[in-house]
């Protein structure tokens, strides 16, 4: 199934199943008001909402063409955000460029920060951000909503807690990175408001494409319409989805609803770093890794962080070439004067 | 007001009004049937929770007698809690304990961490770990609950967003604290559920003891039964919540609901670290900080972190005597073995 939050006015927005198509939904509130709620009591209301997407693609129940820019977040606001760095090679990239040795541990004990997760952007509002000088990048990424799961579970328990998958910008601001992790407290001001793909999908609607670990896809990135990245988001997947639900819960239950993040897809080509997609590359997820690369390269970046007007674009496609998330489509804009 | 979320077998509980003295409650459901709810739409819903409170203290009311283990944490789960530092010496003691220096931005700029809202624990839940060795610790603080506050918010705009306070057990695991700081990305296991206490308040139940942005009143911390802390809350604390709040939302919305915590409070009594209150000083609010002053004076520690077995209770009572948000009481515990 495909689930999806319509803005109707609410903080949640109204429960939907979009067509596998993304081209038609119907209502399924009278299932669970919010996609939250249907979380929440997943193993009851799950059975009724498979039915009734059974009636959606059979044009057995009302339907309405879907708009993606209609839509919320699948979860507008959720009770837990944890955002793994899954892809190594972009956080081995990002030290490099620092002339900053990577622990090896890192290739073994999952990295990953507590993402803010009480106000998500929908997929086409706009990034507003008060100062271009903080660096604004995007960062294409894929992320699981699990079922309760409780402490100490291991990865097999994890995996099966696995209900949806979306996509993820996770919105970056560099400039302030450095500062505040410098303090040691983690992200905080450096991690504003991330956005998420206008639908929600079921573990099967990936077919082959999902393993019960890792999303075997290439992941489209593109910057002011120009393909940025297409990095596979089976490849270099050091930690698969399990292994980071599992880290996130090692000492604590997650509740229903919990968004678990891949972190920026990232592949190592050719055992070099990524390249361009200009020069054949599979590209980047994020501006910070093309500017890591610029850097290793000719010791200095050359592509600028987003700037106001900018426009990302973040979606993935099946093998068929069909959408599976709908498309994350921001650009960047200055915060409105209050009137 | 003082409000509570009462267990009745669903995630959120039941939204009640609790008297001044705690000892009798009102339901209130049928005006927002959970604390969240209420805060979603706060300007409408407080006004007739607030005649509520009247009725309740004037005996206008069915109610029935209020038991604080009956209680869950105000709000169960959150969409945002955030917990600053805002007791720089707690931070400076610390750090001098591990003989590195603080930076002096720290006298200036707010300390604050993401925490993770999913899965709080009722405030006589049992800290249920599996391992004794990761150094179990409490830590007493404050914390605010917000109106929605806009990206870039003033100070001024923090102060008038705030709606409710209540004290907070944010339980760290020590042991796990330094390995995890160290790969850069801030604390996540190190970090488990946070328990609130019984009763969330309006900050008019406070009093004088609440100027707007601090709370002058001492915070009582015992541990096993006897008294291991009384900080004064309003004393060093360098940033008031107003701050706290400004600076959580300098770069993003918070949502209603919010939680902003104020770090573990702590004093700096006589220009020296914060003495035992068996020595006459305040004590402390976690052990963390009466181990570092006993490295400071006598080379180790010698105060264990908590072990199976041992009780800490956190609770502040007014200036004549009487509890306001009802006391925090948790047991240390193994898990249970599944059946």
């Amino acid at each position: 199934m495909k689930l999806a939050s319509l803005r109707n006015g609410t903080r949640d927005g109204r429960l939907v199943l979009v067509s596998r198509d993304l081209t038609r939904f119907t209502d399924a509130s009278f299932l669970a008001p919010t996609l939250q709620a249907a979380l929440d009591d997943w193993r009851r209301i799950a059975p009724h909402l498979a039915t009734l997407g059974e009636s959606l693609e059979h044009g057995a129940v009302p339907t309405e063409r879907f708009h993606e820019h209609s839509a919320l977040s699948p979860l507008p606001r959720a009770y837990q955000w944890a955002d793994g760095s899954a892809y190594v090679n972009h956080v081995e990239l990002v030290r490099k460029s620092r002339n900053s040795e990577m622990p090896a541990s890192f290739w073994s004990d999952p990295l990953m920060y507590q993402g803010g997760s009480d106000s998500f952007l929908a997929p086409r509002d706009p990034i507003t951000m008060a100062d271009e000088a903080w660096g604004i990048d995007m960062e294409g990424e894929i992320a699981v909503v699990v079922d309760d799961v409780p402490a100490g579970a291991t990865a097999e328990q994890a995996r099966d807690a696995i209900r949806l998958l979306m996509l993820v910008n996770d919105v970056s601001l560099r400039n302030l990175t450095a500062p505040e992790l410098a303090k040691g407290f983690g992200f905080f001001q450096s991690k504003p408001s991330s956005a998420f793909s206008p639908v929600a999908v079921t573990p099967d609607e990936l077919g082959e494409a999902w393993d019960g670990g890792k999303v075997h896809l290439p992941l489209s990135v593109d910057l002011n319409g120009k393909p940025f990245g297409r990095a596979d988001a089976g490849v270099d997947m050091v930690f698969d989805f399990p292994a980071l639900v599992a880290h996130a819960a090692r000492t604590r239950p997650l509740v229903a609803g919990s968004i678990i993040g891949s972190g920026t897809v990232s592949n190592k080509l050719d055992g070099g770093p990524g390249k361009p997609i200009a020069h054949g590359g599979a590209g980047y997820s994020c501006i910070a890794e093309m500017r890591v690369v610029e850097t290793i390269l000719n010791g200095a970046p050359a592509t600028p962080f987003l700037r106001y007007g900018d426009t990302v674009r973040i979606e993935m496609k099946d093998r068929a070439g069909h959408s599976v998330f709908g498309a994350i489509e921001q650009t960047v804009g200055r915060p409105q004067a209050e009137e």
